[in-house]
């Protein structure tokens, strides 16, 4: 890694660095020398420090069309440089990076019951928000961003609006999970659902979503946590992460959603799916209960992004909701969440079974895709 | 008519009467002289005064396959007699019928987020509930209910727990519109969607439900009610339930969630699906806005029973609920929607297009299938 322009006196320059190039669907990661331009006005240049890999980032490589990319949006890091008018951030303050940003001041950032930034949402077409343009080049060639974050790489360039200051006693090689995964679980079950307690809940797919749904269920005191999951191998973490039930519905001669009736007599209070499958959608509805039975929605689909599902499952007064990383405002909400596993009172370690360095990031790929990982940390090159 | 024991002291006997018989799927009911069979336990006998026809009553004599049946389920009425066990009910009580019951006992109705019944639920199979038998006959054959509540007899059994009395000063040639259509829609805009005030709403479906959610907007003080209808000829009526913006799909060069969305700023805070077409309650989601939209699906889909919508829409944070009956809690709550009515709090009489005697029936069933009535009211003979 060399930079151009070294000292904060003279103009911020270009950094030539390392970072992992996605050149096709479902291509190997390319290790790639690219040039990461300076920030633009209120953007901020960050070198990562690490960066976790999630089921999304897997799932864009697969089924998305924006090539040459560099993934990643799960990352801590150091601030490097800043653009014009950046204030909240200096050179060397700790930060996390956001998928989805917080404007601060559009119609859904002032309103408390939104965190659909209207400027700064999620970016779907591997571009920056402000000028519709990469900060990533190859030779000069355009490579583009994921989620405009692109933590795949040893520097990035983010919006101020998509980065939050962290608290220097934040181990950054762990509080990288809270940038989707696990904040989009416990947000689910806390902002989302808003789990009573005593209640009972039913959660398909045991990822780093999935369990972290069902800690945010258990901290809230559900009296019964079911967890669904084809890998009978997950049930003793589940177990660690609050789940009461462990069903593999390959184990099961019924369909799932009877077994999740029958033990809730009648259905569960709370259903989420978190496998990322629309058909799981429907069995998720059909595990809860009439009247008032909320099924929340958090995967993105692999496949078929239609829900078919029968509106007698409405007619009996069930609820189908959704949000983006668990409702949370990320960068109003963020820091507290990691004051809670800062004072223990939430875990996210156990998430992480695999730690490795950035050369071997295609690793971190295949596990996740062999569905072998929770949660694959990325360290970056000092 | 005749009763084969009228007196109180003699044991009630089986009444043979008129009733509105459909002997198979859409063909023009056929009055015949029936047998009512005494209430049996919990259960009572009700001499229909009026009863009006729900768009429900059509679609099930259309495309359901229980035949012969009496249909009807909005109905106001005097008690003629109770069987075993009745203290709540006294021969002469005006009542009003539910098609969907308060047994004040189980899970459901003892829980106050409720009103699905396990006791007294939605009876699909054209029975009564507690024997699963009928109280109607031909000759000794068996003729079948219609949502245990069969009101187009002049007189008809009910269970206890599925009619509700009224005060002796609602008239009961209107307040039958309670019974369904009226609540139900009242119930989606206060006690499913609970509309804030200054808020936007989008209602798709101008018929006797979709007004009703209008006139629950308009009490709750909503800035902006669009209404969608491809009859234009309701823009008048629309107008005078609360609706600020009538739009009809036909008239439209675009699709109307976008026309919503352009009123609204982004779109509507809720929306409402009351034409019973499960490719419309797509529609109403597309209309709502990111963060907080609500859209909740009134109507009883006439064809297709499967709704097929993106998961995106949910992923950013958008909300589909239902309910039966308006979410209210039949025997508990109506009383206080007819007080409402008799202190002039809210209007139902201009939903009464049409009244016409018992034996031209058809004529309402042909004027609802043309859509060329909101409410027809049936009297029945004194
Ligand atoms: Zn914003
Ligand atoms: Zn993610
Ligand atoms: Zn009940
Ligand atoms: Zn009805």
């Amino acid at each position: 890694m060399s930079i151009s322009s070294s000292t904060s006196i003279e103009p911020i320059g270009v950094i030539t660095c390392k970072a992992a190039v996605a050149w096709g669907p479902g291509e190997p990661l390319v290790m790639e020398e690219v040039e990461v331009s300076p920030p633009q006005p209120m953007e901020i240049r960050i070198k990562v420090v690490c960066t976790s890999l999630c089921r999304s980032d897997v799932t864009a490589w697969q089924s998305q069309a924006i090539f040459p990319r560099i993934f990643g949006h799960e990352a801590s890091g150091i601030v490097e440089s800043v653009g014009e008018g950046v204030t909240e951030f200096e050179v060397g303050d700790r930060v996390l990076t956001l998928f989805t940003g917080e404007c601060m001041s559009c119609k859904h950032c002032t309103s408390t019951k939104s965190n659909m930034c209207q400027v700064l949402g999620l970016e779907r077409k591997g571009l920056m928000h402000s000028d519709q343009k990469t900060r990533f080049s190859i030779k000069g060639k355009p490579i583009y961003h994921y989620c405009a974050v692109s933590s795949f790489s040893e520097y990035t360039v983010v919006h101020s609006g998509c980065a939050v200051k962290v608290s220097s006693r934040a181990p950054l090689e762990k509080i990288c999970l809270f940038s989707c995964g696990v904040a989009a679980g416990l947000g689910a079950a806390w902002k989302v659902a808003n789990i009573s307690e005593g209640s009972t809940v039913a959660i398909y797919g045991l990822g780093t979503v999935g369990l972290s749904v069902a800690q945010g269920a258990k901290l809230r005191g559900a009296s019964r946590i079911i967890g669904v999951d084809i890998n009978t191998g997950k049930s003793e973490i589940a177990k660690a992460f609050g789940v009461t039930d462990f069903i593999n519905p390959d184990d099961c001669s019924e369909s799932v959603h009877q077994v999740v009736k029958r033990i809730t007599d009648g259905g569960a209070d709370y259903s989420f799916e978190c496998v990322g499958d629309t058909e799981t959608i429907t069995t998720a509805l059909q595990s809860c209960c009439d009247g008032w039975g909320l099924t929340v929605t958090l995967g993105v689909p692999k496949v078929t992004p239609l829900i078919s599902t029968h509106y007698g499952l409405f007619l009996s007064g069930k609820t189908l909701t959704g949000s983006l990383f668990g409702g949370w405002k990320p960068k109003s909400d963020i820091p507290s969440l990691i004051d809670m596993y800062l004072r223990k009172e939430i875990k996210i370690d156990e998430l992480i079974t695999h730690n490795m360095p950035f050369e071997e990031i295609n690793q971190a790929f295949n596990l996740m895709t062999e569905g072998k990982c929770l949660r694959c940390v990325i360290h970056m090159p000092k």
